[in-house]
């Protein structure tokens, strides 16, 4: 599975490193040891939102670990110098490094709250990474990731979305879209803005006419408000948004860079246009999804309106839902036309 | 997507005219309409399974219709000569007939029990069938698929199972995954023996080396007890099994003989096992299953020593479960490992 990508350096004026790396390769890296996504269409889901729009969905909840983060975090280890890496996250992009470490033959540790589910704890455990469970009550995650940062040598801090190579990683995602076919608009969850970025890039190599679309939830705006005001903002305190992958606080500063002219423009989503995605998925396409997942899809039956006579590719970001939660989403929901 | 298979004849005293079908030829025809099958495997599946199983998943779950049902159907419409398809259906074979007489110009009329989830006869109405509500409390299906037979003109009634063009239908599932690779075993669901019968004529002309294992809800052990009498033994009344996909009181006659010669064995599984693999997909690979598909590989987790060190591929025949069903499969069951 090579790239077909012509390896023509990205233009512009990105100052983190981005331009250095040489993405249709990175891709083609990335490529060779993930599953490929999985498309999913039917006359049936086109019916069911109407407005002459051709669904393709973009499914990386069958991903190893779950999510697309196996792919930012790939390309992260692919390119890294260190003998460990160290990042702190309570859910993909942990998963996603202890699976890329033991790929790569690097050590892993992990700083998780000593509430996260005992699922996910396990799941970075499963990988051979080292779990470091901290009471938030009483340490940040920075200072912890901070402290160890000091005790381990050779060790390099992994952010999950402001990062050159997470970036290109994600852009994986992309190409594999691409490949496929050329679709008018490709609707992409925003949280940090690593996958969007990602898709942006390849967009721009690959596909020139195609828009992206972001789909951020109305309750964590800061991307929203970020490309209105022309400035990169912040979120105050961390959203209660049931997309719990979209939470993060602001966009990566090298990320804003390239969303701010990259992106069509950002929806704004309700949380019960989430739920509501998430038991539409159920019901018509037996598809299992976690919230940040259902947010894509969400925001063009938000909308669909912007979406009339376009083949969209939707991206389903990841699957990885505690039981009790996706029960509770399938209970309190009522399927609607 | 041609088939690889050479038409040589099937061996037997089939008399039920599948020795006059050429079936990689239906393959082959079946597989230019529906949706490939989706393949799942991961070293995480194979480490919780233990016992060196190296498993692979075949899911129908996203099979157009939700259900690996559509092949059997298509089969059979592609090869009738009538304009109008009857049956009685209150679950995947309904929605996989409207579907198929869709795809073929012809009418459809499927026979449900009023008391039916709305969603399923949704499904089956959106596909442009007829939906025929009894009340079973009243009429019996047999007696009202009698009385349309006689209304309506140039109508045939299609059998969900005990059809040879069923089973060349369902077949074309064995030639995908022969096509793919052969694996040491394949296990599938039984329930009136259409896809298990399928699955063994397939791997009779392309796999001689692999075994076909049954697996059976022990609530409705009906084919087991056959396949042990060596006769056609029937269930007394509809078993409350959760595998509503499994709850045929008896094997097809034709699908019989194709079984007691072409299964290494049944295993009966209990109803735990059952509701444990639903839940077990669900947490590991984030795959969204009705009880039904669960069964086959609930059969190799409550017996993994005899597929110890063997490669073998997993029917998940279908993924259309009612949420409140699904929900509280997810509250009962506790993961385990």
């Amino acid at each position: 599975m090579e790239s077909k990508a012509s390896a023509k350096t990205i233009t512009g004026t990105l100052d983190d490193g981005l331009e250095s790396l040489d993405l249709p390769a990175i891709w083609a890296q990335v490529r060779r040891q993930v599953r490929p996504t999985t498309f999913i269409e039917s006359a049936r889901l086109d019916r069911s939102l109407g407005h002459d729009i051709r669904l393709l969905l973009v499914s990386e909840t069958f991903q190893e670990t779950g999510s697309f983060k196996l792919r930012a975090a790939l390309a992260a280890a692919l390119h890294s110098e260190a003998s460990h890496l160290l990042t702190a996250s309570s859910g993909n992009f942990g998963a996603g490094l202890a699976r890329a470490a033991a790929l790569t033959g690097k050590q892993c540790t992990v700083v998780m709250p000593h509430r996260s589910a005992g699922i996910k704890i396990e799941s970075v455990r499963e990988e051979g990474a080292r779990v470091d469970l901290i009471d938030t009550d009483q340490t940040s995650r920075a200072d912890r990731v901070a402290e160890l940062t000091r005790q381990i040598q050779g060790v390099e801090v992994v952010s999950p979305y402001n990062d050159p190579r997470v970036i290109a990683g994600n852009g994986s995602l992309g190409d594999e879209i691409f490949e496929r076919e050329v679709p008018d608009a490709i609707v992409t969850p925003v949280g940090g803005g690593g996958l969007s970025s990602g898709l942006v890039t390849a967009r721009d190599r690959m596909a020139p006419a195609t828009t992206v679309v972001g789909a951020e939830p109305a309750l964590a705006n800061d991307a929203a408000r970020s490309l209105r005001a022309g400035e990169l903002l912040s979120c105050e305190r961390e959203s209660n948004t049931l997309c719990d992958g979209a939470r993060t606080l602001s966009l990566g500063k090298l990320n804003f860079q390239i969303l701010r002219t990259g992106l069509a423009e950002i929806v704004e989503v309700q949380e019960t246009w989430v739920a509501d995605t998430v038991r539409w998925l159920f019901d018509r396409a037996n598809l299992l999804v976690e919230p940040t997942g259902a947010l894509a899809l969400a925001a063009v039956r938000q909308r669909p309106e912007s979406f009339a006579g376009q083949r969209v590719a939707c991206i389903v970001s990841g699957g990885n839902v505690d039981p009790s939660s996706y029960a509770r989403l399938l209970s309190e929901t009522a399927s609607r036309e």
